[in-house]
C-alpha cells in the first residue's frame, strides 16, 4: 500500500462517510463503481442477511424470468408427484390403459391447468384427497400469480435515477488552475429536476508514522442544479484548500485515493427521490484532460441534442510545466 | 437570433439551472410548455435510451388501451400458428373435417381461451407436445396480466400536479410600478399543500461581442403557499433589481428570452410531493394587462367557485408613456 | 357579516394562505372540517374536473364495492345482450326449446363464467363470431380485475393521517394568561414521528371602513414533536403579538373568524409523510374551558393508556372577570 | 419508583418528545425495544381503533398465510352450504344417488373451482339461483385475490430499515472522560444513505418533592453520516453539559430512566425514506464496557467484511476510580 507522506492541512475533512480510521479494517476501494459500498455482511445466515424482495428486484431480467419459468415447472412437478402418489384413478380423463410416463405427463398437465385456473376439464378430479389437493394448489397458484404481479410492479415502478458517470474522472485546466472534473448524463426519457452532487476524498495518510484513513469534503463549483437535462460536469477546483492542492500526475500514480460521488435528484414521473453514485480510484483519474461538448443545437435550431455516446470523449490537454 | 445587448447589472445571475452559457449549443427554446426540457437524446440506440416503464406510463389512453389490444390478438396468434403447426389432431373438440380456415380460427380461440385462462375445455389439448405449450401459454398469460395490473396501477396511481398555468404571462401594473405575473389553477379533485414556485429567465445577451446564453433568478412578492386551493398568481416585481427593469413592449417583441417556471406541491392524496412546470418566450408573454379574478363566492354566500374558464381571462391595460 | 373592527397591529400577518383579500370572493368558511378548502370548480366539463382514481380512492367502502358490483351487472348484461342477438345457437350448451327468458339468463350466466375466467364449459362459443365476442370479452375481464386490483391497492395502500381533532378550540388558562388550544390524537395502530402542526387565523376587518380578509400566523408553544403516539394540545398563548390579544367571549360570538389548522407527520409503516388538517370558526371555539387529561397508566403501571373517547373532554373554567 | 433526586441544571432539556411532564400518567416504559410508543389506546370499538391494512401488513408471515388459507377455507364451507342448499339436483355433474356427505364435499369442491376460477366444468350450475351464486362466487373470488395481490405487495414493498440496534447500551471511555455509545448495523442487501439519528433521555426526577417526567436532549458527536454501509456508533460524549455528568454505576442501578433512539435513512432500493427506533433502559446500559470492532477486510484485502454476529460483543473495561 502506498501511502501518502503529508496532507494539506487547510483542506475540509469530512467525518460523515460512515467509514473508519483504521485502513487496515478496510479491503480495497470504499464504493464500487455502481454506487453501492464495498462490504460483504458475514456472522448470520444467508436468509437473515437476504431482503428476498431486493433480490428479486435487483436481479438482471433473463435471471428473473428464468426463476420464474423454474418455479412453475417445479411446482408442477411437485404436485404431478402427488396426484401420481394418490392414484390416477382419482383423475377422470386420462386413460387407465395408458403407460405411467403417459399418466404422470397428463397428471403433470393437470396440475399446470389447475395452478394457472385455465381448468379445461377435459381432465377433473373425482375423489375426496385428489379434489382437496386440487383446490389447493389452484390456491398456491393464484397467491403465486399475486406474488409475481407484486414483483413485476415492484420491478418497474422502482424509480431509479437512469444516470450515466463518465469511465474516468479528470484533471483538466479551471480557470487560472486546476479542477478534478467528471460528468454524468441522464440517459433516459425521465424528467430529473434538483438534482444534488457530493463528493468526498478518501485517502489513506502516513500520521506519525501510523497509516490512517482519511476522508475530505470536495468544494463544488456547483453542489445543486434546478434540472439535469443535459449532462452535468462536477467541479472540484483545487485551490488552496483543496485536499489535492499540489498534487502531481505522479501522486496520482503513487497513492491510494478514491473520489466518491453521490447524486440525488427527483423524477418528475415517478414523482420520488432517485438516488445513484459512484467512485473513481486514483487510477482511474486522467491527469491533464478535458472534456468534449457532448450537446448542440439540431440542424433546424430548434432543439438540444444530447450525445450520449460522447460522455467519455475527452482531449489530452498539456499543463505545460 | 436577436440579441440583447445590455443587461441590468444588479440582476442576480441564476447558475443552477443546469444549461451552459454557449447559445449556440442550443436549438430552439430551454422548455416545453409541458415542462419538460426541449432535449433529445442520441448517441446510443433507442433501447437503451428508453425506459419502456416511463413510455407506457406517460401514454396516452387510447394508445395504451390499443397497444394491449394488439399485443393479445398477436400473441394468440403466434400460439395459434404453433398449435396448427403441431396438428390440429392434438386439440380435442376441433372437428377433423373441417376446412382449414375454420381449423385455424378455432385453434386461435383455444390459444385464447388458454391465454385469458378461461378454459372452457370443449376444446383440449391431447397431446404432450401441444400441452406443453398450452401450459406454456397459460403461465404466459398471467404474466402478462400481471404485467398489465402493474401498468394499469402504475398509471392511475403516478401523482401528477394536475395544476393549469395560464398561456400567456403578463406585464402588469404592480404598486407604483410594473410586475410580470402568470397564473396557475388546481383543476382537478385533489388537495394540494406546501405549494413552491421557482422563476428563471434566460436571454441571449451580448458579451464583448460574443452572445452568451444568460439566465437570471427572478424574485418573487410570494414564492410559498400553504395550500393551493384557488388560483395562485406568480407575481415577480420589476424593481431597479430586476433582470427586466427598463425592458419596454418593443424589448419584449424584438429579444429571444424565456422565463422558465417550476411548482412543487405536496399532494394530500397521493401523500406525494408532484412538480410542474411550463415556459413563456418573451412572445408569449402580453405587455400592458391584468389578469381578472377568477374565484367568486357562490349565490348562497357558503362556498368558494373557482371558474377554472377565466384562467387565461385578463385586460388590457395601458401604461400610458 | 359581522366584521372585526380593530385588530392587533402587533399581530404577525400571515400571507401564504393561499387566499386573496377580498372577503367578497368567498362564501362560508375557508376550510372545511375534514382540512380540504371549501372550494368548487366550475367553468369546465365534469369529466375533466374530476380525476377519476382520486375518487374511486376517496370513496366509502360500500359505494366503492357497489360500483363494483353495478359494473359487472351490467357489463354481463350487455355483452348477454350481444350473445343473444348474435344467435342462442351458437353457444353449445344451452338447450335450443327452451324460453327465450331461460335462453337469455343461461346466455348472461355465460357472459359472467367468461368475464371471470371460470369457464365451466358447459355452454361454450361455437361461432366465430361468438367465439370473437367471448375472446374478447375475457380480455375486458382481465383487465377489468387488473384495474380492480390496482384500486384495491391504491385504496388501503394510501397514507392516511388517522388522525382525530378535537370537535372545539378552546380558550383556557395558561400560565398567568390564556391560550387557544385544541387537540388531537392518534386513533389507529399506526405510528407516527416527526409531526409538525401549523396555524392560522383568518378574519374579516374593516379596513378603512372596507372589509378585507386577513390572515394572522399563530405562533405556537411547541410547533413540532417527535413522536405523535399519545394526545397533543396545541397551544397558541393569547400574548401582547397575538391577533387574539384582548378577545372577549363577545367576540367570539360576534365575529366571523376561523382558525385554520394543518398537520403532518411521518408514518413509519407507510414511509410517507401523511397530512391532516381541519379547521374552527369561531362559533366552534369554547370561551373558558380546560382539556380533561387523556392518557393514564394502567393498573399493571405497564403500559400507558390513551382513552380516544375523552378526546372531546373538557372541564368548564371561570376566567372571574 | 426509584427517583432522580438531582439533575445537572446544564442539561438541554427536550420538549418535543410528545409526552407529557407528569409521571403517572404513564405505566412502564415509553418506547418499546422495537421502537413503537409504549401505549394502548382504549375507548372506541376495536375496528375503530385498528387499520387493519396495517395489521395484515404487520403481521409475521405464517400467521398471514394462515389468514388467507382459513378465509379460503371458510368462503369456500359458506358457499358450498348455500349450493348444498339451494339443491344439489342444480348441479350437474353430482350424482343423486351419492350420500349426503358426498354430495356436500362435491359442492364444496365446486365452490373452490368457482372461487379460484378453475372452473373445470365436470360440475356446474344449472338453475337460475345456483349460477346466480355461482357468478357471485367467482366475483368474490376474484376480488379476494385482487386484495391478496395487493397485500403480498403491501407486505414485500414495504420500506423496512433492516437495521438491527445492539442488545445494551455502553458507558465506554471516550477521549479523556465517558461517553454513551451504542450501536447499530444494516444486516440484509440494502443501501442506506443519509442516516440520521436522534437520542433523548427521559427521566423520573424529584423537583420541589414532586415526581416530574423530564427529557433531555442527548448530543452526539455525529448525528447524520452519508452512507450506513458498516456498523455505526452512536456516540454521547458524557461532558459537562450532560444530564448525565456525574453519573455513577450506582446512579443507573437505582434509577428509572430511559435512553430513546430514533433513525432515519433513504434506501436506494425503495427510493424511500425508512426509520428505526429502540430504547434502553438503564438496566439494559453497561457501565464501564467498549465495543469490539465488528468490520474486517478480508484475506484478499479487495472487501471489507461485516461481521454481524459481533453487534453485542464488547470488552469490560475498569474506570479505576
Amino acid at each position: 500500500m502506498d501511502l501518502r507522506k503529508t496532507f494539506n492541512t487547510k483542506a475540509q475533512s469530512e467525518t460523515t462517510t460512515g467509514f473508519g480510521t483504521n485502513p487496515s479494517n478496510y479491503g480495497g476501494r470504499f464504493i464500487n463503481k455502481d454506487g453501492t459500498a464495498n462490504v460483504s455482511k458475514r456472522g448470520t445466515n444467508l436468509l437473515d442477511r437476504i431482503s428476498w424482495y431486493h433480490t428479486m428486484i435487483a436481479m438482471p431480467r433473463w435471471k428473473f424470468l428464468l426463476v420464474i419459468l423454474l418455479f412453475y415447472v417445479v411446482v408442477n412437478f411437485l404436485f404431478a408427484m402427488l396426484y401420481f402418489s394418490i392414484g390416477i384413478e382419482y383423475l377422470d380423463g386420462i386413460e387407465a390403459d395408458g403407460s405411467a410416463w403417459e399418466k404422470f405427463w397428463k397428471a403433470y398437465f393437470f396440475s399446470a391447468q389447475t395452478f394457472t385456473t385455465v381448468g379445461y376439464g377435459h381432465i377433473s378430479p373425482n375423489g375426496f384427497l385428489t379434489s382437496t389437493l386440487a383446490a389447493s394448489e389452484a390456491l398456491v397458484g393464484l397467491l403465486s400469480f399475486a406474488i409475481a404481479t407484486g414483483l413485476f410492479y415492484g420491478r418497474f415502478s422502482k424509480p431509479k435515477a437512469f444516470v450515466r458517470f463518465s469511465d474516468n474522472a479528470l484533471i483538466a485546466p479551471y480557470k487560472d488552475g486546476k479542477a478534478l472534473m467528471l460528468r454524468m448524463a441522464p440517459f433516459k426519457n425521465n424528467n430529473l429536476t434538483d438534482a444534488e452532487a457530493k463528493m468526498t476524498l478518501g485517502m489513506v495518510i502516513d500520521v506519525d508514522g501510523k497509516p490512517e484513513s482519511k476522508f475530505f469534503f470536495l468544494d463544488m463549483e456547483m453542489r445543486k442544479i434546478n434540472a439535469l437535462s443535459l449532462s452535468w460536469t462536477l467541479v472540484h477546483p483545487i485551490g488552496e484548500d483543496s485536499p489535492l492542492y499540489g498534487f502531481t500526475e505522479a501522486d496520482f500514480n503513487n497513492t491510494e485515493g478514491e473520489i466518491i460521488v453521490y447524486l440525488k435528484a427527483f423524477d418528475d414521473l415517478f414523482s420520488a427521490t432517485v438516488a445513484a453514485g459512484t467512485s473513481y480510484l486514483f487510477n482511474e483519474i486522467i491527469y491533464g484532460a478535458k472534456f468534449d461538448m457532448m450537446y448542440f443545437e439540431n440542424a433546424a435550431n430548434t432543439r438540444t441534442i444530447l450525445q450520449l455516446d460522447k460522455l467519455n470523449s475527452f482531449k489530452k490537454v498539456d499543463f505545460g510545466a
